[in-house]
């Protein structure tokens, strides 16, 4: 479905109710939403406050207090008449910036699968599992950690993905559906397989986009994703995020100080889908009114991370190796 | 729903759609087809052919391997006239030896709640996180992994449970369904979840059932498991599986030949439950026709299990560990 949103309590809905998601698309939209808003009212307390209301809608991706503050430092530092027109210029580098680091992690990236497919003398496909969605839904354009997949099939290395379903809120699905599109070989897998296939050999390479990566390179990223992590350490299968830099928390040390989101548990008691008629429900597996938990993220520590695919390469998961290719990040 | 099965073909029909389910259960329901069997006819080769048909039904558990042998065996050994009443005795003993299995791990298993308990210096409830289902559903009475949780609400000492979704089949919403009915507190969570509560430090123990165990202590259980105890080993929490002596391979030293069974793609495609107003319906969370996968089964290697409840106490999940409790196996 695509949406056209035109106010900025539009857009706060699209990002509280996920209608948009993916640390880097949450990020450009809620860019856009403080234009929208300064559009409306281009004082500092209505910019303020926008940018406020739009730091409260999510609070785990740090892309988004990223945008939000870029955006609204561009329209305070205009003047008032000229900060609608500021902060959309300033969204819209960043969102070509999103789309630049996007194409460059999938450049990065490629070489991974390159290798692997040398490795394993081109004898089958480079298999690769990815957790939720970090294509071209939750970015602009190429995705993060789907992006070196798209590079592979365009150039004609046979690559096929396994795509973890990602409970609750089903983003393997979203993969599935965009790898469809594309034409790209695919297996949907309920994440309780993901340890089976990787200690089994059926796995080359795990392939994640992140919400947060630490400057220490402990990764947060959907829930689950910690689980994957742990088994590929197991299996000895790489393990690798794929992190724009817009959504490294140069500021965090300690991973265990990054929030994360509880998120509703009709979540986790509802499944959304289609009948087989086609019509939209929803239908609860278990009982309607069940105590449920449902946090949205997990951290992956850094030790378990082979390594992170930034736009700029490919960086040890550690200060050092992220400090190694953002010199200007040196404090 | 209670079904009364009075044929073969029902009870065939039964485990492989799962109907019945839980490696005991399966165990002793296929003892009874094999009754039923030679209650219709008690030739050598209707029960060998009710036998060859029952072992072909599910693949993992190897309960239902003991129980049809044991059942046959019975059958045969006597003659012809009073099979059918031989093989119904035989079966009643076995599923008597399940009941007082299920009892004994009960009150082995306590006594690790009752240490979490006083280690924990009674703060706060123990908190144990369990897979699948392996309760009353799945067992005869007391459940395996839940025996040791009913003993412990029994007895009053405050426990509460993390039940995990278990996608594909939604197992999870069985054991909040009976833990509801005990009155025992618990939470259902996402699979993908388990890891991060784990390594948060909210659970204190892992408790799960399994369908295979090998002599050397490898646990081959619900798809998720093995993820679950990777999860446990990161965050130092003690990982049990309850094993009744049925669901002891005595043969299997490699785990590498268990067979794993693979169930049919649509229990990934399609999510079963109620609507809103309560009608059974299914739908899709993404695409009907989409490549899936589906294990039924994982296996956690000895080295990541902490120890076996069994019937005869609490064994270390190695081939010494099992002897010792089972000196009568060794060869």
């Amino acid at each position: 479905v695509v949406r056209r949103l035109t106010t900025l309590d539009q857009v706060l809905e699209a990002i509280t109710t996920m209608q948009v998601r993916g640390a880097p698309l949450i990020g450009v939209c809620a860019g856009y939403g403080l234009c929208l808003a300064a559009r409306a009212d281009d004082s500092d307390a209505a910019i303020a406050g926008a940018a406020a209301a739009l730091l409260q809608t999510r609070p785990t991706a740090v892309n988004l207090r990223f945008t939000v503050d870029e955006v609204s430092l561009a329209a305070l530092q205009s003047p008032r008449g000229e900060r609608a027109r500021a902060a959309y210029a300033r969204a819209g580098a960043l969102a070509d910036a999103e789309v630049a680091a996007c194409r460059a992690i999938g450049d990065h990236g490629l070489a991974l699968i390159q290798a692997a497919h040398t490795q394993g003398r081109g004898a089958r496909p480079v298999n690769v599992l990815t957790h939720c969605n970090a294509g071209r839904l939750a970015t602009l354009e190429y995705g993060t950690a789907l992006a070196p997949i798209y590079r592979a099939h365009e150039i004609g290395l046979p690559v096929h993905v396994w795509v973890d379903e990602t409970r609750p809120r089903n983003q393997g699905w979203l993969t599935a559906w965009e790898l469809a599109e594309a034409g790209v070989p695919h297996t949907v897998i309920p994440d309780t397989a993901a340890g089976h296939l990787l200690l089994r050999g059926e796995v080359d390479l795990v392939m994640v986009g992140t919400d947060r990566t630490t400057c220490q390179g402990d990764v947060c990223n959907k829930i689950g994703t910690l689980l994957t992590a742990l088994a590929a350490k197991e299996a000895r299968v790489p393990f690798y995020a794929a992190v724009p830099s817009s959504s490294i928390d140069w500021a965090t040390t300690d991973p265990q100080t990054i929030p994360i989101e509880e998120r509703d548990g009709d979540e986790v008691r509802w499944v959304w889908g289609r009948e087989e008629q086609g019509r939209e429900a929803r239908i609860r597996p278990g009982q309607a009114g069940a105590a449920v938990r449902n946090p949205a993220f997990d951290v992956t520590p850094a030790r378990l991370v082979t390594g992170l695919i930034t736009e700029r390469g490919i960086a040890g998961a550690s200060e050092k190796g992220l400090l190694r290719l953002f010199p200007d990040r040196r404090r």
